[in-house]
C-alpha cells in the first residue's frame, strides 16, 4: 500500500495502476474509520481490481458551530486498516492540497435535493460535499465510487452530480453496517458516553416500527411519525426530523403510494452528538 | 476523420486513442468555423497528437433575447473542414444528449469574475458555458483544451475552474485570427452587411489607438477610453463597454501599473451585431 498526499502523486499512482489495465474503486472518507468503512472497502474491491482511500477532514462540509475540530482523527489506525484491507493507494491531502490558500471564485449550488433532511439542518453540508467530491473525482478519476447508504442524501446528491456533471464514474451505495443493538455504526458514535450509547439504538427501532407500520398498510404516516419523536424525546433525545421523504427529489411525503420508493430517515441529538439513520422503503 | 453524436460513442473513441498513448487536444466549438478555428485546430495539433472537435450550440449560454434561434448553423461545412485539418473526432451532441429532459438541480455560480465585461452585459453568459464546458471536460477527458484569446474572459473563467476542479487538463489560448483589415474573425462577423462590415475593424483601431497611448505612458487611460467610445458612436458603433481590466479578476482597472497584466477590450454592436475584440497590455 502506497500513502500519497498530493495530487500529482496521486494521479501518477492511478495512472499507473491504469496502464496495467486495472479498474479503480474510490472509497472517499474522513477517516476514524470504523466497521461501516470497512465494508465499503470490500465492496469496493469487489468491483475493481484496486481501491483508492482518501483520508481527509474537509472543512467545506462543516458549519461555524459543528465538529471539525472535535471531529476524531486517528491517521495511524486508519492506514492499518486500509494496509490489513488491502487497499492500494490511500491519498490524504491537506486543506492547502485541497483548496489552495487563494479566493474561491466558483460555487456549486443545489436546488430542492438539500433543502430537507440533514441539508435542511445543515445549511452549506452538502455543497461543501459537493465541492470536495468534485474535485476528487477529477483527481482520482476512478471507475467506481462507493458510498454508505446511511448517508442517504449524500448518495442521491453525488449520483445526481454525478449524472449532470457527466462524470465517467459508477456510484455505488453499501449497506449500513450496524452494531448488535441496532445502532448504525458512525465516527461520531465516539462521542457518546455510556448513558447516551445505551440509548442510541432507540433511533433506528423509531424507523423499524415506522416501517413495519408502514408496510402494515400505513400510508398517511404523519401521526405514526409524530409520536415516535414523542416516544424519542421521553428517551433523551433531541429530534431533528423523522420523516419519510422521496427517493427522487427528498421531498417530504405526506401521503405514500405503492410502487414507489422512499426514504424513512430520521436525525436526531443525543447530548451534543448527532445521529443519523435511514431505512429504503420499495413499496 | 469520425464524427459521433453519444457520449457513449465519443468516450469509446477517445478510450480507444488513448490506449494507443496517444494525447489528446480538444477545441469545443459552436460551429460555423472560421479562420479562427482552423488556427485553434492546428494549434491543437501541435500540442498533442489528435484533436476532438466539438461542434455544439449551447442554449445554456444564449439570453432569452439574444441569437440562439439565428446564431449560424452548417454542419457540412464544418465537418469538411475539419476533415481537411486532419481532426480524428467531431462530437456533434443534441440538446437531449447534453442537458436530458428533466430537471437539472446543479448551478455553478462564479464570484467576480463575470462581473463586468462580457459577463456583465449579458447574465447568465459564463454560468452556460461553465456549465457545458465542465461536461465537455468530463465526457472528452483532453490532455489539452484549445481555446480563442478573442473570448479572453472565457479563457480567464475556464482556466480558474479547471484550477478549482481540478480537471487534470491543460489550457492553451490561441492568438485571435483577424481579417487583412484588422476585423476579429467572429461567426457573428456573417450578421453584419456591407455597410456594417466596412465599419466593424473601428473596434480593432480603437483598442491599437488606446494601447498605443497606454505604451506611451498614458497609465490613467479613462478620458482616452471615453473618447475612442465617442469616436465608435460617431462612426455608428453602440458601445457596450470599452476599458482596461485586472487579468486576475477582470474588473475594470483605472489606474495601471507597470509590471502587471491587463486586458483592455472592447464590445459594441453594429446595427444588431455585437463585435468584441481585445488586447493583451504586458506593462
Amino acid at each position: 500500500m502506497k500513502q500519497v498526499s498530493t495530487i500529482d502523486a496521486i494521479r501518477a499512482e492511478v495512472t499507473g495502476l491504469k496502464s496495467q489495465g486495472k479498474t479503480i474503486a474510490f472509497v472517499p472518507t474522513m477517516g476514524a474509520l470504523h466497521k461501516g468503512h470497512l465494508s465499503l472497502i470490500r465492496l469496493a474491491k469487489e468491483k475493481a481490481d484496486e481501491v483508492v482511500v482518501s483520508i481527509y477532514v474537509n472543512p467545506e462540509q462543516f458549519g461555524p458551530n459543528e465538529d471539525f475540530g472535535s471531529y476524531p482523527r486517528q491517521m495511524e489506525d486508519d492506514l492499518n486498516a486500509c494496509e490489513e484491507e488491502g487497499v492500494a493507494l490511500v491519498f490524504t491531502p491537506n486543506d492547502k492540497i485541497m483548496y489552495g490558500s487563494g479566493k474561491k471564485y466558483f460555487r456549486i449550488e443545489l436546488d430542492e435535493l438539500n433543502a430537507h433532511m440533514d441539508g435542511g439542518s445543515r445549511p452549506g453540508f452538502f455543497e461543501g460535499i459537493v465541492l470536495v467530491v468534485n474535485k476528487f473525482f477529477n483527481i482520482v478519476k476512478p471507475d467506481y465510487a462507493v458510498f454508505g447508504q446511511k448517508d442517504i442524501q449524500q448518495f442521491q446528491i453525488l449520483s445526481r452530480m454525478v449524472e449532470e456533471f457527466n462524470h465517467d464514474i459508477e456510484m455505488i451505495a453499501g449497506p449500513i453496517a450496524r452494531a448488535n443493538d441496532g445502532l448504525a455504526l458512525s465516527s461520531r458514535n465516539a462521542y457518546l458516553n455510556d448513558h447516551e450509547r445505551k440509548a442510541a439504538p432507540g433511533l433506528y427501532r423509531a424507523l423499524k416500527y415506522v416501517e413495519k407500520q408502514i408496510r402494515d398498510g400505513v400510508m398517511e404516516p404523519g401521526l405514526l411519525l409524530k409520536h415516535q419523536q414523542d416516544e424519542l424525546e421521553a428517551k433523551g433525545f433531541k429530534n431533528d426530523y423523522l420523516n419519510v421523504f422521496s427517493m427522487e427529489n427528498m421531498q417530504p411525503v405526506e401521503k405514500l403510494k405503492s410502487g414507489k420508493k422512499y426514504i424513512l430517515a430520521g436525525a436526531a441529538y443525543l447530548g451534543k452528538t448527532r445521529l443519523i439513520d435511514n431505512i429504503i422503503l420499495d413499496l
